[in-house]
């Protein structure tokens, strides 16, 4: 890692919470939106943290947020709804969204929501896990700018369109699914560009079609790679994949899909003709205790994991890996420890300060 | 391909309806299973299709399949429900299944199922695009006999576990995304066997966990790759997408997962202390128009559609795919001018007339 300052969690969510209230949230949804980034940042996952509070703050002056919203069902039919989000913060309009399919999941057994005229929500990990409280499995997904390319094109035609599924346990951590659907998210890249480390074949080409493995590629013009790389590996699926999740979260909300979707950055303009309105979301939830008994589910989960955790490894020291369980370690250590920043990003936080008058942790 | 014959879709049926009426199914749920079958050799997916008759006959000569089961609902809550499929074809099993989902979505909006004590269900698409035909969005997946290894394991602990979402569109074909999880399915290993040619790097790896593109290398004792083939390519995506199947059709049905799911072939032996019964399935639909005005999603899905097809190409002579097309195209093709069925899979199917005293098709 580049350098760095480690900052408290509770110095980092004071901070948080007050660009969030200056840009217009109300206490409780600037407590809220900082949580969503908050989780990103305890999870390791940099790139969501509050590493993207100054696109959230560019978006607000640039008119594409809206910090007091009437969170709206458009449309509803007993498990299931559809919601306006009054273009609101992606990390607010989502998780008060995971709140309903709570209680509908409740009353139904399962719920789905499909998440029209939102921005971008964070990770998705949080929402998911929402439903995890009341036993439940929880899943989300969002549309994004598009930078993937489907197999067989060149143009930026989806975004890394994240699919995240919550499961209990019973003593072992819950099973978290979280992943982008192409090769490689772009924090990855972030991470190698900054390191000014090659990238491995099959993340990126260039506008041309070119295979590259230059981490600045991506930024010159070229597009990610869906998962499984090329034909061969299976990029098929990973676009198929990828299409999913903008049709559920895209298509079926009434906000835009594919190459429409709204860039993150406030200084790529917004295509004409629009099909829908932001981007979307779908999420949901589902009763374990609907479909079998909790308990024995939890202590079957327990033993999933245990088994997968025992199964025979390439290499004596490296363990297989439970789907969630990094993220806790790290969460855990963060908690007592702090939450490292990098100069770049400090820099940027420090600078909106400024102009909001704002007090803030970093060392300048 | 290798040296075949071409028999009629009509005949293929008549033959596929004896065996199973041979092996003691009802006159309704032979039908049905052949129908299963036979849209996977219509769609020219032949690894799934009447390739596999033999496959089910031997499971029941094993004892391993009811061909007369009691499919029971063993715990529900309004939209969700489980199933014990008292160990029949899960060509007969799912098909029951996807009926009741549908009658649920049409009550609650949506449904779940989660379906253990099963037998393989064939091609997933069969089951999701059911819901096609009430304007629903329907979905399923199965959990398989153990052939891939998790990112850093060298054990085979997952099937290839499949996922299929239909979609329905309006002028343009329903989008049917239909995938294993795998970086490639059998059925590619199986054709790559049978012209002799090598494989891709980073399908298999052999037993000792070293790469390879030996099409034998799988039935010597190897593994498959997830999607994405190794970590630094998303390896534990495909991994992650494949436990998500195993636990929600698996561990959420009461059916066996990970390794202990039951061996396809009879001449494997069934694990001991089995922690379930059977495969298990997971299915389900949403109804569209609970969420958005079915005409609007269906025009939008138009529009998604036809903008992804022109699609910046990389080669001008190669389309972009849209997921289920090239299956449709299939689909035609075989209905006019008949089904392909090569000699050994033929050889295969007439050896099991003479000992059922049927009539067959195919030319010895």
């Amino acid at each position: 890692m580049s350098n760095y300052q480690i900052i408290t969690e509770s110095d980092l969510r004071i901070f948080t919470q007050s660009v969030f209230k200056a840009i217009g949230c109300s206490e409780l949804d600037a407590i809220l939106a900082t949580d969503v980034l908050i989780e990103a940042d305890l999870k390791g996952i940099d790139s969501h943290g509050v590493a993207r509070l100054v696109g959230y703050v560019r978006l607000f002056e640039n008119g594409r947020i809206n910090t007091k919203p009437n969170i709206q069902v458009v449309r509803n039919k007993k498990s299931v709804f559809s919601i306006d989000g009054d273009a609101g913060l992606g990390l607010v309009v989502a998780p008060r969204v995971m709140e309903m399919v709570i209680e509908k999941t409740k009353e139904y057994g399962s719920s789905y929501a499909a998440v029209g005229n939102s921005n971008h929500f964070g990770i998705a990990a949080y929402h998911a896990t929402k439903a995890l409280e009341h036993d439940f499995i929880g899943f989300s997904m969002t549309n994004a700018s598009p930078l993937v390319a489907p197999t067989y094109s060149k143009e930026r035609m989806l975004g890394t369109n994240p699919i995240c599924y919550a499961i209990p346990a019973g003593e072992e951590l819950p099973f978290i699914l979280d992943m982008a659907t192409s090769a490689a998210a772009n924090g990855k890249l972030e991470i190698a560009e900054r390191e000014n480390k090659p990238l491995p074949e099959g993340w990126v080409e260039m506008q041309n079609g070119q295979s590259t493995i230059d981490p600045k590629a991506l930024k010159a013009g070229g597009y990610l790679l869906p998962l499984g790389s090329d034909k061969d590996h299976g990029s098929h699926k990973g676009y198929g994949l990828g299409a999913l999740v903008d049709i559920l979260s895209g298509v079926l909300s009434g906000a835009n899909f594919g190459p429409w979707v709204p860039p993150f950055v406030s200084f790529l303009p917004v295509l004409p003709n629009l099909p829908g309105k932001g981007l979307g979301h779908f999420m949901g939830a589902i009763d374990v205790d609907g479909l079998m008994d909790i308990q024995d589910f939890k202590n079957k989960m327990d033993l999933w994991i245990q088994r997968f955790k025992s199964a025979e490894r390439k290499n004596p020291n490296q363990s297989v890996i439970i789907h969630g369980e990094p993220e806790f370690t790290t969460k855990n250590q963060r908690q007592s420890s702090g939450i490292p920043i990098i100069e770049n990003v400090a820099k940027d936080l420090i600078s909106i300060t400024e102009k909001y008058h704002l007090e803030h942790p970093f060392e300048s």
